[in-house]
């Protein structure tokens, strides 16, 4: 995912509950390399998992990185979890692009939204 | 919260399920007059609730926005949701801060942490 942001941002929708969310939140290390082209890919990939929603991503420079997963249901989550490139790219984030990271798998019992008008 | 980064970050830690999370995505307007001493109050008060965990953020300079609020349980979010400042601060947001944002409440049913030897 490029740091760089054009177009305007749509976040992933409120959807009528239930549904699961991954909360991923990461501290990188300085080698970043082949990072954006494997995101990239996982972000193809992961669209054809059924029930898969969307994604959310948010990144402070030189902090944080939140990335939130939306499914409608936990098997989807699951196939997405062990599909075996989604696998591979995991491996290597922890040998190469992250300090350290936290995942936290929860279903969705309230949602809600605001638009100004 | 300043975007100025310099201490380490540490995420919020893989606490054991269950507990719950609210992930509130926000795109911001023009006007941020006032934000930053707004949640830096909120980010204070919110440690007085029981059960509170612990707060993850991170902006992507010119997107999204994606805060994630933990707490032990259902009552102690309920509780932060409808403390009075935290109501005016919330009036003020859609009045003032954001052009649109999305708020999911959800219970963790897995947790887990991956930290850099």
């Amino acid at each position: 995912m490029s740091d760089h942001v054009e177009a305007p941002v749509t976040p992933v929708e409120a959807y009528e509950p239930p549904y699961y969310v991954a909360v991923f939140t990461t501290v990188r290390t300085e080698d970043q390399s082949d990072y954006s082209e494997t995101n990239a890919r996982m972000e193809e990939l992961v669209k054809d998992i059924p029930g898969y929603l969307g994604m959310d991503h948010a990144q402070t420079p030189g902090g944080l990185g939140i990335t939130v997963s939306y499914f409608r249901d936990a098997d989807g989550l699951e196939e997405w979890r062990t599909h075996p490139e989604h696998r591979a790219a995991q491996q290597r984030g922890r040998a190469q692009w992250y300090e350290r990271y936290t995942l936290h798998v929860a279903k969705v019992e309230h949602s809600s939204t605001f638009e100004k008008a």
